[in-house]
């Protein structure tokens, strides 16, 4: 077991709040006519199932979906800003794709033995199934009569095609036409990470993460990406086994991909105990999305009994802090 | 009650089979070079659900599934024939349909009454929901061990977009490249009626039928269309009422939209007692098959017991008329 630190590198210290040039006042309601704001809301695997056991959901899952639907319907709606939900895969979707090797594909098995190719062809079948039944399981609670959300699905292998595991320019501009088809009609968008045909490989895996990715960077009007998961967030030290570690509220990472000396890449963030595992993966995403995503104001990461704070919060919000989650900012 | 008819009208008398120039030898296998053949199998509603009982499958559905895996691994596999399976949205997707009126669509009642045009878009949520689990439920099935079918969804909301009610040239060639790239890749197509975008209502339902209709009328391989659902097929009069009711084993229909002497339009289909209600509508969407799609040697209507012999029948088949079924042919 490492040691427990007890100092931060620089970029780690609580960062300043945006500039008053980002905030809107809460006194100033956002306006019908006021260019659209999206939050884009990645419900992780980790948050809507039981990680440890295959196929099962999170005993949590109905109160997340009520912070949900509580953000939607009593803050998002009626200021005019906009939801679109992602959803991961869980202990539904990983053990098939893993014991099938999905993400690799079926190409490079296949060539040599046809009955290799088609054991990752069914083991794509079967992801797909797995995931079907989270989905609908997610589905069914956001329709729920003391939810009544328009939850319309946004499939990701009906709409992307990659190749090689990355997602081209028409199947990007196709995954964000259909968001924006779906969200123009009245809906919300519900996304989910899936396994998909790719052009070279034969099969692979696009996870949620990367769905909200490609959405911040491409859709000029996301303005907020959260990440919900089973963490408060990013802490200074692992706290399941580091008792004074802090949650670090704001983390910056302008200068990630400079070098600079408060700079935060792959490398320094890896010396942050907790950044590893699923959260160095969040981490990653995050940093991801500040950078490309020029319009994207912040990143949060929140645990699900937070969910419906950190999906409403609209900086400017009477308390001028964020709350108890993490926000990644440029 | 009508009383039962002793006489049929012409057309309606067995019909010659199909000319000799139309068969395959028996002795004379399909070569792994021949032009690819495709049977297109639609699973009716009334076959995989109980259609008395909302969001009930049919008691007799696993059968029915034993019967397409058996036809699929047994017949069609080996002799290099591919199939795309179509099923129906049954007591899953009409009832919420039909309360909240998805056909329709909503830009017509939202004109006047916002809440009025909310309650559809729900609908339309709530359709998908439910059409979903169906879907869900058949998938689970078909990938079941015993069966083992490497079937990949290819979902009519996320790929056709209507106008009217109407499927566009594009959407239709969307539709058609999905299913041919999932049957490429080796996989087994299934498709299923359910609600989509349309232009100008708003939200619409695309039948499991008319997508049967779609993939005859667009795709130059496929040469059998089979409808399985509770009743045999088509019969001279309604076998429930009249105990001397004979199958129509074969119906022609070639002077259909001529007006000639023995045709068989919609007004005299409904001289024939049987075809009315769900068989009436199987019979139009048959005659539409082989009146347009030219390609298509005949449309099967049987029920579910008798499916896995009716997909997996060629012409040239041992036994030289078709089974205790209805064909259609030109």
């Amino acid at each position: 077991m490492r040691a427990c630190r007890r100092s931060l590198p620089p970029s780690l210290l609580p960062h300043n709040s945006p500039s008053l040039s980002d905030r809107i006042s809460p006194l100033q309601p956002l306006m019908p006519d006021a260019p659209m704001s999206i939050v884009v809301v990645k419900l992780g695997g980790a948050a809507i199932t039981d990680k440890s056991d295959p196929d099962t959901l999170s005993p949590s899952i109905d109160a997340l979906m009520d912070g949900i639907a509580h953000a939607y319907h009593q803050v998002l709606r009626p200021s005019g800003r906009r939801l679109v939900l992602v959803h991961g895969a869980g202990s539904f979707g990983h053990p098939p794709a893993k014991k099938y090797q999905v993400k690799g594909g079926w190409t490079a098995a296949a060539a040599g033995d046809e009955a290799a190719g088609d054991r990752v062809k069914f083991g794509m079948a079967l992801t797909r199934q797995r995931v079907l039944e989270l989905h609908l399981a997610v589905l069914q609670r956001l329709h729920a009569p003391d939810r009544g959300m328009p939850v319309l699905s946004v499939s990701t292998y009906d709409t992307v095609e990659t190749d090689g595991g990355l997602v081209g320019e028409a199947s990007g501009a196709r995954l964000v036409g259909r968001v924006r088809q779906v969200l123009d009609a009245g809906f919300v968008p519900l996304l989910f990470g899936d396994a998909v045909l790719d052009r070279s490989l034969g099969s692979t895996i696009l996870s949620g993460d990367a769905l909200v990715y490609h959405l911040a960077a491409r859709m000029p009007a996301v303005r907020r990406c959260v990440f919900v998961t089973d963490v408060a967030g990013i802490f200074t030290q692992d706290p399941k086994r580091c008792p004074d570690a802090v949650l670090i509220r704001t983390m910056g990472c302008r200068e990630a991909d400079g070098g600079g000396g408060g700079a935060l890449d792959a490398d320094d963030a890896a010396s942050v105990d907790d950044v590893t595992g699923s959260m160095r993966s969040k981490w990653q995403w995050a940093k991801r999305i500040v950078t490309d995503a020029v319009q994207v104001r912040e990143v949060a990461i929140c645990q699900g009994s937070d969910s419906a704070r950190a999906i409403g919060y609209e900086q400017g919000d009477e308390s001028d802090a964020a709350g108890d989650w993490t926000v990644i900012v440029r």
